[in-house]
């Protein structure tokens, strides 16, 4: 490095790192690759119709709302909207606890400048999301990984490690169809949790971009809506949304549900970081919301997500349904799932061989803070339409399967 | 605070405090007030209908890159525009040079989390952007500060203390018509300050969001310019840009210009923060300035401005020019002027008797990082009309007179 800058660079920001998601969107931006690996929203369901006219409305009716700078806590009107959005899910607080940020990776970042010094622990599900770990990577934490299974976090490991003293900031959770591996901490799980937040004084910071991507059942009960049932207010968790998922991400609209004692702090840090979200982004995710687009669009996209998820599933069982030691989820919702391979395939070299055949995947390792998972995969159904699914996954099954008879 | 969250907030987040800025806009959004607080556009000037065709056409020709997921760096044709807007001004680099953030302020926060490590030394002029104190505060660091006359930044005091030893981590300045002073760095002082920049490998970060906006002459060559002029590349300084003042804050859309060795640590940076800054706001700019929307519509500002600022000059001179021991400045361009009370007197205090006249102003400490200050007030001219000015400067011209006379 030039000298002007050697020695010049703050000691968190001297240790980042890319993100194996950010190296990876460049190679699967080629036009003849099937990429499983970003967590895109399918841009043939984007609401654009709508959104223009939203985008129309706020120019007409509200330009200089729309144009001028805003309140650091967000839009008004929106988190009004966004309070109803919430307490739909029982997550009943007042709107002035609602804050507005720009996207949930936002969220994390802020989350991560209130509560976390360096060196700090930090309780994350093993795997976890990958963003979440590059929020906080300038911080340094250390890392508490509890491991999950197919009903989520594994809740009696996470109270063993606070029986036996550990004491972290808080537990990230992303609570419904979890980036990475597509499970869903089970409603059971989610009642013990809040109670040993309880016992332990355990904050949580339950991050839910997915929830409303549910392709059965019925939405689940998020742990912000338990801890209020329970104490009458929320009281342990800290809950990140985002419309992301919903309508576009391109927005970057997301917001938080903080404890109120909590919501003075988190302004004063958002001010410093970008003084408010977009207000031209606000003002059309509000008018494009108010008259019930979330309501009516995310059916349409349960469906379609649904049938990729099926028809990835389907390939995955005829192409690898024989390979002994590989195992996959079965995700009831959300965007992803997760693949362990058999032991002896390290995921990383097969990324290669799979970008020769024009196929992508995000490798496990980038989703462990502490290493490990390096025979795991996460494959995103959201993004490619079935055909290039059941190619995608056929091209997948014959690179994993030359690869073991070596 | 609740027992939750008590021993959980990170050692730089306990001691945020509220900037001024933000209590006084609240004050200030009282319809009755007339405000010279706020550093804000004039609303009547914004561009509504350019800014609602471009978002048009955006959706219409553009709806997937606007909607979706982008790039971390920017928006590829942003970025261009961007690079030749600032290659107009001598700041010649190639666009992977150009890094678009969510507003300057986001750039503000992302040097200090580059560059700064908790108690390490930075350079600034007092007084200084109350804002960029504020994206830094959580870091906190120590502060050398440089005093700066009509002329800018003292550059012979700057050289005193490089000289005794001082080796700040970079030095912070506002190159065209200061916030809060008003005044620009004079040319001869800028090729100076390049010249110390080398000497003492002193990085610079220049943070220009005004200097579009001359009422006299023409635009000054920033320091980001001679840099290049004099080294042959970017060296020592990083540029910040923004539209909030050309355009509309509530895109939320500027930019950095950073030296070669430092843009892959700012992307990875901002990955973590939000991904990228908004799609939708950044394709909205594209298509607002590519058709030179920039070029035609900052004669209209430097006209508005400019009337604006003499309306308050005059009222000034009018109203205090007899008083003894009060000083402003004459700015040649951008949104401010400062205001030297006589030494008796403290703006604080008073501000409170000015909210009872229903005139506002921010206090001239909230720019000083280390206290001091407590006789001086800064004064904007952009967002009330010239009516308005007249009215708020006489009351306020009263409300100094009746407290020397007590």
């Amino acid at each position: 490095m030039d000298s002007v800058w050697t020695n010049r660079i703050a000691a968190g920001a001297a240790e980042m790192h890319s993100s194996a998601i950010r190296d990876l969107l460049k190679v699967t931006a080629q036009p003849e690759m099937i990429s499983f690996a970003g967590g895109l929203p399918a841009p043939e369901l984007f609401p654009v119709e709508e959104i223009a006219a939203a985008a129309e409305r706020a120019l007409v009716e509200s330009p200089l709302v729309t144009l001028q700078y805003g309140p650091t806590e967000g839009f008004g009107p929106l988190r009004e909207l966004l309070m109803t959005w919430m307490a739909r899910l029982g997550i009943t607080v007042p709107a002035d606890q609602v804050l507005v940020t720009s996207g949930s990776q936002q969220g994390l970042d802020m989350v991560g400048r209130l509560l976390i010094d360096p060196g700090a622990l930090v309780a994350v599900e093993e795997p976890t999301y990958m963003g979440a770990l590059q929020a906080w990577q300038t911080i340094r934490p250390h890392y508490l990984s509890v491991p999950l299974d197919d009903q989520g976090l594994d809740v009696d490991a996470l109270e063993a490690l606070l029986a036996a003293g550990a004491r972290p900031r808080f537990l990230y959770v992303v609570s419904c169809f979890q980036n990475p591996t597509g499970v869903t901490l089970a409603h059971e799980r989610r009642r013990r949790l809040i109670e040993l937040a309880s016992r332990y004084t355990l904050p949580i910071i339950e991050d839910d971009p997915y929830g409303e991507l549910y392709y059965e059942g019925s939405r689940t009960t998020p742990l912000a809506a338990l801890d209020i049932e329970l104490h009458g207010e929320l009281r342990h968790v800290v809950y990140l949304g985002t419309l992301s998922k919903l309508l576009s991400p391109g927005m970057r609209v997301g917001w938080i549900v903080a404890p109120q004692p909590l919501v003075d702090r988190l302004v004063m840090l958002k001010q410093g970081l970008d003084l408010h979200t977009g207000s031209m982004a606000q003002v059309v995710a509000y008018y494009a919301c108010r008259d019930g687009l979330l309501e009516q669009h995310t059916p349409r996209l349960r469906d379609l997500y649904r049938e990729r998820r099926d028809v990835m599933l389907q390939a995955l069982d005829q192409t690898c349904a024989g390979v002994e030691g590989m195992h996959w989820t079965r995700p009831g919702g959300g965007m992803f799932l997760w693949v362990r391979l058999p032991a002896e395939l390290e995921a990383e070299p097969l990324l290669q061989q799979a970008v020769a055949e024009h196929v992508a995947f995000v490798p496990g390792r980038a989703f462990h803070p502490d290493g490990g998972g390096g025979s795991t995969m996460r494959l995103n159904f959201s993004h490619s339409n079935p055909m290039q699914i059941e190619e995608g996954i056929r091209r997948l099954g014959g690179v994993i399967l030359a690869s073991l008879a070596l």
